[in-house]
């Protein structure tokens, strides 16, 4: 089932930017290796923001919420989700 | 480029159902040809709601204006857009 | 699946009051079939409002959204889908 | 009588981990105590958020705010309070 | 028990003015019954609004419910309800 | 003349706990003193909310003013202020 | 007492023009009469907007309530009032 | 001075086609005299939206106002006003 | 010309009493001089709030905010500012 | 393609003022050079507040989200991105 998820980050002022690297270089390794899974299908980049769409593609809420709420910046994004149903003017 | 595209649809309470269908066909008929096209990218239903999710890759801000203005739907939708970049983790 | 929906009605104004009463009962009709059918769990009128807080309990989206966009109220009401995971702290 | 109740939480930047863990273990305690109470009768996670969605069925107005003003987590939560009535469709 | 009800009155634009004229009549009526049942116990107009400020006294949220959806106005105006609580610092 | 003012209390993180007690107690105090003498007619605690309904009757804005600025948690406190008139339909 | 009042035009669509001219005439008349009786001390018009600013010098709530709610435009005008104390800053 | 004015258009529904291009026309008429002497110095579409940013040099507020109220569209727009000074980073 | 502006004054919280005071002596001196010039036209309190509603009458946007932007408490202060032109209705 | 973009400036209160003055230093020969660059097309201040209007012309949403998230004050800018098309009635 797909969720559209808008994430915006909040990065904190005050935690030492190597610690907050460290943080975003895993979350790449995740972002990453869910989308090889299959489970994170597309991921923009929202102009001129800290923020991304995303498009998953998972088996249900459990499993979504499980995903999202393990990402390494998890405590430092806002999350808006939205489940997408199929559109009858979709083709193929 | 790529844009999202969130579209509300508000049908009018005072146009008689058969020309609002004919409307809405000629919707469908041009979001086929436009998903052939390669322009309309991506198209979801958001569920619960008359309205859709849509990623769109066009030329240029004046490409996707002519596509979105001429749509049968148009005068009875609230359109919002937003410009999207490529993200750094997405892969391949 | 559960998902908590809050629907607000908006009676239109110009349609006649046998017309609109005939849909709320339709719409009677159509939430206790589904409530016997054990998809539409839970149904509470806001205090004050023309307007419920539901859970449906269904297959995935596309079932939601089916469901919900076939209540013969649908074009009067707005609508607001939250998708919900289980919670760490429930009990049994 | 119901109260429909959705709780957003916002840790504490400066709180030591453990001392909130201490604050989440206890929260934990106490909901299923409620749960076992039959006074917090629903709990469901709000997913890709650290929220919940809530259905309290207590006596008054007083006693869901002692409830409510009592939990470890309290002042970290955010809360919208919505009182349920009766729905004239529901069945059984 | 007690709750805040604020109430907008949105009337509407093509019922005759004699029509609404009775209703406003009706609802009078049915204000000052409430008001001496001891169940509308207060009522103050908000200066420059076609609105007001309650507070209402009643058994439960469905007498709640009862009272305000019946009221003659009720199709007409947009509720606000929030159950009040005792505050600790109040004397007597 | 009356006032109805809303409070919402943000207490400060950074306060120790014995100084925002402290606080609290002099609100307290000077709370139950304009109850005494009649300016502070009512106080409500909104269920579920660090926040109160309050209703004053003095000579002016600027003795509202004067009295909500000088009270203890005033630097801690949003106030919304909307002036009450005398309903058409009060009884007595 | 000084009283802030943000007026919001919405002239009615189906009104024939010269109704709404006549009403536009008596809001000019009642308008030029309050300011010289004092009541309406300023009157700016918003740039852009079918809006003004307005500060009124009245006795008190009831009496603004009365000179606004019969404003010719009323039935058409969105109205928010501030009440305004006495700035420590001011000179004279 | 320069303005930024931001114009949304909402057509009247009930209008015949005919008159409400009229209109169009004459706008268009007008918003090309108002660049030819160069008061309306920017004009820049909203992509997917019947909408426009506006940037304005005029003598003060009043031209201004006059400008915008008599354009013939605008019974139908709504304007937002944001006054622009002259930014210490710009270049010539 | 005319401009209107509220601002919103938003103390903080780290910084030492003595040092805030220092600015808020400072703020009513320049305030107090800014009026003796004809400049700030009009300054009111808002009952309940830290926040006032301020005319300034000035020649261009560039001194006003050369004037607002140098205001000792402008780094604590938000401010919405509007343009304001002259009514038809105003006498005199 | 042009690109509007509005930036509010947050500045963090707990960095030294002399690093803030380099960040700004830095950000307004960064300006200049994209002004110089053609990229930039216009920048005015907002008056009363800290925050901008810009215009960008830049190849694609790509270069706009590069020139964007690496100005030196982009990690306290709130920015909001809306992409321009030709407007019809523009003359030349």
């Amino acid at each position: 089932m797909l969720y559209h998820v808008r994430m915006d980050v909040h990065p904190p002022r005050d935690m030492p930017a190597a610690e907050f690297d460290a943080l975003k270089a895993a979350e790449k390794v995740r972002a990453e290796e869910l989308q090889r899974q299959g489970k994170w299908r597309h991921l923009w980049r929202i102009a001129g923001a800290y923020a991304n769409v995303s498009i998953f593609d998972v088996a249900d809420h459990d499993e979504l919420h499980a995903i999202l709420s393990t990402l390494p910046l998890f405590p430092f994004m806002h999350m808006q989700v939205t489940p997408l149903a199929r559109h009858p003017s979709v083709i193929g």
